[in-house]
């Protein structure tokens, strides 16, 4: 198992199985204090720089929330053009001048590898929140997370599912992180549902391969959506070359109640790493679903931040003494 | 009377006497916590989400600061450019997920009705913290309770007042607000000071007409500002479809020390929203005004903190406990 | 001696010796704070506003985690588009509104002398974080922090060092305010490395020619560089009138490992303000002596926390209690 105190999360290549149950495990005894029923101090004091190289409101909301929820501080930066970077500083100089502000960093940045590139210089644990098409390890473990749960309803864990993966599989980097950690599981069927020219890229299908899953690549829905969890994903724009590039692909796929009724088992649920694009022309899960009980897209969401406080609270060796470190709500929460 | 606990904050159309008269006394007991006495801790743990996706320095300050001064954890986001509303997501779907990171939500949003929409995808309370053209009700109470505190001096009360709006009231947001909760109070009489062009609309004038108070329109300074307030206004120049328009009617109307001493009553408390324009060819309130001490513009923004507090208290349920989580203040203040 | 508490840090001609040496003892009582061997929250529940309306990634995080040592709260503004100044708010009237928010205020501004014509309006102490071409006190005090603590292994003080001064010397305001400080000490030589045209001005030179040090004006590191600290800059483009007037002169005076065993002493000391530019083109410092022990840019920039806890400290007051309102630090830290 990997030793998570001090330590960087960069990529999900640095996980086993069991590195994994211990993440999810931690992620749980979380829904406490993310439900508040009560609150958590434990990181009264400890600092976190959160710095989002790349805008991502969701994901740098969801990081300083889990910070706070700890009981930390959280210091933002957002966009480049207002670092040093733009100057010519190195990342591994601004790593040795953050990180020794910083208790523990998370970070993203639009350029592959450059998280990892930073982590070097850091004296402080990096969590990668996203670098460029590469790895958001994160999103892949809160997706894991939100699969185990939503099976648990059925008295089913990890092993032994049927998960299709649709839309755009070649720019997808959810889809590629997540298919790693579905490696490390057993028994598992993975369809993958996208146009030709967007299908996932060969190094993910043989690392599925090789774990010994069953594959079905095809561009249709007929007969392909009866899952336990069908994964939707969002033309993203960001990494085609050009933007006409991108609508040729827009609104493929939809999925909206129709084809739940037509396609879906009665119990598939429903996951999208969001944002999901709701305008008319991509519109690629609709809206008529949102009464759908195993629509399970704003709990993924939310298990955001059950997986982010889990990695802080191991990389800062604190996720043992939680409960040492409790107090009651003081206000009337809706939650 | 309106019930705060657990609800949004989204008109002024939502506030009936009794529930102002309930905001305006719990903002009251706010004063002192922003005056440094002492400080409260009640929101300890508790995280206010901060969304401006349009800029306004002052307001979103005065929310943070607001929500710190009663303990609590703020996590900020401004600009739409960085948001996932420009990558398609609807606001429904923003508000499910960001409300799941908070305990309460200030928003500011360039587009008309987009908070209250916001809101319905919200499962915690949403103060609007100004939603374009539309409405900004944190200001109007925020001015409400300047009215009452400065005319406390004199031993008058929010009834039987005589109040001059002034400057561009069509597109004044803050002067609709205000003249909606002005209708709640009794025997007012209200002039409004305008060029023919920009002045009051006419759905704005109904409420006042219907409350029975005394309305008078006009174009000129000269025997119209002999008022208890005087209510000036900036030329907004980000409503006007060009700036040449905006130009037209900037610096008419300006407040001197000059038309004080000629039109004014002894004690004719000046406001305004601020930012007050401080150019030459603006100046709508001079800065030869800044030691009149009936200058009421800072203690007008001050005011705002206590508003705000008050509203975050009542919406959180801890209005009446806000004495149980006191401390004294530990260094040396100057306020 | 400087009556610091409750007042303005604006300028490093504020200070004299007594003065400085008072806020170098308290940022030494800050070391166990930054170092984490135990935490201290004096300042909890005090409100920094933090006005950066030119963005300086570093300074602005240095100042944020300075506060959040103590304990206190921070509320951030970066880039003069969010702000009130674009609709023609004067400083005095932001100064008022802000300080009336806050119980401290650091603010960075691009124009000179726009931090004390703020501070004319603030109620609440103002720390200068740097207005244009003018000053930067507290990088002045850092710097001159470094130089002594580095000293200190030596068995030196302040007093009868060699410091090289290097690169741009004309536009480095760092370079400025840290020679006006050098002046208040005894017996100093002072070498000045740079391009004719990048000379240091003459109102320095004559401040340091009045305090008795001895000068060396050169364009030549041969022979210029074994004194105990070599202060290097970095060619500040966004100072001259054209990035190609600047890049003139990028690259002019590399310091590397050869150099450094040609020309420097044994235990020279380097210092750089940061960010160095690491792109080939210019170089200024190169990664080559990332491992030299006497490289001391990354302490440095670790002391810039110290002595802005130390000056938020002095200002509120709350210096010599610091020990009274210490914690435990509960989580793993690799500092």
């Amino acid at each position: 198992m990997m030793t998570f105190q001090g330590n960087h999360i960069l990529s999900v290549s640095q996980l086993d199985r069991e590195s994994i149950t211990r993440i999810l495990d931690v992620s749980a005894k979380m829904v406490p204090y993310s439900t508040r029923q009560k609150r958590c101090y434990v990181l009264e004091g400890a600092i976190l720089s959160s710095l989002f190289f790349e805008p991502s409101t969701r994901t740098r909301i969801s990081f300083g929330t889990a910070f706070n929820l700890l009981g930390g501080f959280v210091r933002e930066t957002v966009g480049e053009e207002n670092s040093s970077l733009s100057k010519g500083e190195s990342l591994f100089d601004t790593a040795q001048v953050i990180s020794g502000y910083s208790d523990i960093i998370a970070m993203r940045h639009p350029k592959m590898h450059s998280v990892a590139e930073f982590a070097q210089g850091s004296s402080v644990p990096v969590i990668n929140g996203g670098d460029g098409a590469n790895e958001h390890p994160t999103q892949a473990l809160l997706d894991l997370f939100t699969i185990q749960s939503e099976m648990q309803h059925f008295g089913k864990n990890l092993d032994n599912l049927n998960i299709t993966l649709m839309g755009d599989l070649k720019h997808g980097r959810t889809v590629h992180s997540l298919s790693k950690l579905l490696s490390l599981y057993k028994n598992m069927s993975i369809t993958m549902v996208s146009p030709d020219a967007l299908r996932m890229p060969d190094s993910v299908l043989s690392i599925l391969d090789d774990a010994g899953h069953k594959i079905i690549q095809t561009d249709k829905l007929e007969g392909n959506l009866s899952s336990d969890v069908v994964y939707q994903t969002r033309i993203q724009q960001e990494r085609f070359a050009s933007s006409g590039e991108a609508d040729l692909y827009r609104g493929h796929f939809s999925l909206n109640k129709q084809v739940y009724q037509d396609y879906c088992k009665k119990n598939t649920v429903i996951m999208h790493p969001l944002p999901r694009d709701s305008r008319p022309e991509a519109n690629e899960l609709d809206n008529d679903l949102n009464d759908l009980q195993h629509l399970a897209i704003f709990r993924q969401a939310q298990n955001g931040v059950l997986v982010r406080m889990a990695l802080f609270a191991l990389a800062l060796g604190v996720e043992n003494k939680l409960t040492d470190y409790e107090k009651p709500i003081t206000w009337h929460t809706t939650k």
